[in-house]
């Protein structure tokens, strides 16, 4: 049904892999790579020119490169000089600003709007309509839930960009807000609806507006089944490395996610 | 000034009713039905296949419903195996995932994303840039405000889906969240801002982060007027069923809203 | 690389200044005047018909002006009867409905929705994913940050529209909610994340759900350099008409602002 190449527009100045599909109405820009088995649908714009581009004639498009197997789901807008990591993945109406770079196995939800200059690790999963500052830099197996917002001016407005940093593990619930420059520890977990102003340690559940301090993450008792709920790992692991061996062996394998 | 037939693409499988307009730039997939006098404005997807498609060779679009006299703004994206009842309307750029069934008279406005699965009664307004997650249940005549928030999973990350359930008449106000599994009772009234992590009753007016209860929405007096704001069907009947007759009267011939 | 004229579509009835680059698949209506040096990029609709329009066949759309030298980003949805004024600028998937007047040198960020009949200043910039109510009227150098809601409706559901005001150099910080009627004063700070339900004073700085007045922002000392960070303009002029000659004196000349 897709895939009928009408009205798609590529660049010469673009190599596209074997086994790739474009979706109608999509466009790509100079100086993009996109690699073998990714498919990008319709009404996308891949190597979106920077500024510069409108007043500048001899502008020339920063590399941009999506790995083997994408899912660029449509609509999507991934400006010039982004990295994109394999099997990444997005939701419709997604915007990735220039100078983003994601590791493998990473997903962005519909309408997420990554303001450019970030960094993300392997497996983190942005769920729907987050919003991320410049300067953010985030580790892996982090989940960003919907509706999150990551500033990073600390008086604003400035000139300062001071993205949050976000460590191995952590969550970031729904609906919260991550003022600038603060750091999240491994596996800590930031509850809906919470406006985080300090920094959060390791493993600690914080809550509210301001948010504050409420337990160990290894206090938290599920719901759902006699014992603790977190860390997360040992209780889910659909599209995760652990997923064959389980967390305790797979962190054995992988010494340095035990700190 | 619209309809010119520019670049639309309509599936052969697909059945148009008469006196349907469809706009520029719009595709229509497989299996879709769009009923008479329904207006499909331009850039839309309408029976937007599944992730099963990119991967499955024998794949077929699901069933997609759009009743009478509808009116989708442009840029809306909506998956197969969705039905939306009569006079639906959209604002722009909505997203409905596959599997969500709309009862009659309902809006979803500009840039809400309806993440599937879900069910809603007749006149329903979600006005903009909702998030509904998947298995969310809403009765009749529930408001859903700007920028609200439904979360379905207890214990983040987990396979748990546990939709928000919401009753007749609720109103929820703007740029709020329902936490996962919370039951909204009927006449409830949330309050703009609010985290609602427990079960609101029946006529509940509650309020902050995290919300309590305030009082009762029948204690609320007007601003505007000499008398009680709620229960709002008294005050309120723009493009309700009661417009002609009144509330109470139409109450006494619909003794199931009674309750 | 962009601006090949493929499926642009311009009516008979638009004006279009010279030096207008106009993107691909971009879609312009009756009476839409573009001025001289203006970019429009890719997949906007400039003009878009108010609702009318789908019902009455004597539908004739309202003057829309877009002033000198504007960068509409991709995706921009501009209703007919806005006019926006000089050096204006757009992120992208921006929606301004009917009867929504910018002056001169403003920006909206990426998604933001405006939700028409609303009147800015100049030099007000709103970040992304911001939600303006109708009737929100806004003076100059007013700065909204991403995720901001504002509200109208005092009693939801009500028809009463009592947009927020807000008076010059206020600062909206991100996801903020400002209730309908509000009035925020100017040179105010809101701190991210606040539920604004009262008024706020002029050089106050509120904060929390309920936002509360917490102290004077020309109390505020900087963490980043010896001495107070507010009254803002004295330590940022990218963009602004103080850029050369600094605020102190800049004030001097335009007594109007000392208020």
């Amino acid at each position: 049904m897709k895939f009928n190449n009408r009205n798609v527009n590529i660049s010469k100045k673009a190599a596209i892999g074997t086994n790739v599909r474009i979706g109608d109405d999509t466009i790509i820009y100079d100086n993009v790579v996109v690699e073998d088995g990714s498919v990008i649908c319709n009404n996308c714009i891949i190597g979106e020119p920077e500024n510069a581009y409108y007043s500048e004639t001899s502008y020339e498009n920063a590399f941009t490169r999506i790995k083997k197997n994408a899912l660029i789901r449509s609509h999507t807008i991934i400006y010039s000089g982004c990295t994109l990591g394999e099997n990444f993945s997005t939701g419709h109406r997604v915007t990735i600003r220039e100078q983003t770079y994601f590791g493998d196995n990473c997903r962005v939800g519909t309408l997420s709007d990554i303001q450019g200059f970030a960094e993300f690790g392997n497996y983190c999963w942005i769920h729907s309509n987050a919003f991320i500052a410049q300067y953010t830099s985030v580790k892996d197996f982090v989940f960003i839930y919907p509706q999150v917002c990551f500033a990073n001016d600390p008086h604003p407005p400035s000139s300062i960009n001071r993205g949050p940093s976000i460590d191995n593990f952590a969550q970031i619930g729904a609906k919260s807000i991550i003022l600038a420059g603060v750091k999240i520890g491994t596996h800590a977990l930031v509850g809906a609806g919470s406006v985080v102003v300090d920094n959060v340690g390791a493993h600690q559940l914080v809550l509210g507006n301001p948010a504050k301090y409420i337990k160990d993450v290894r206090e938290i008792k599920s719901r759902e089944f006699d014992g603790m709920q977190y860390p997360w790992p040992y209780h889910f692991d659909r599209s995760m490395p652990w997923k064959e061996i389980g967390f305790e062996k797979w962190l054995g394998q992988n010494p340095q996610y035990s700190k």
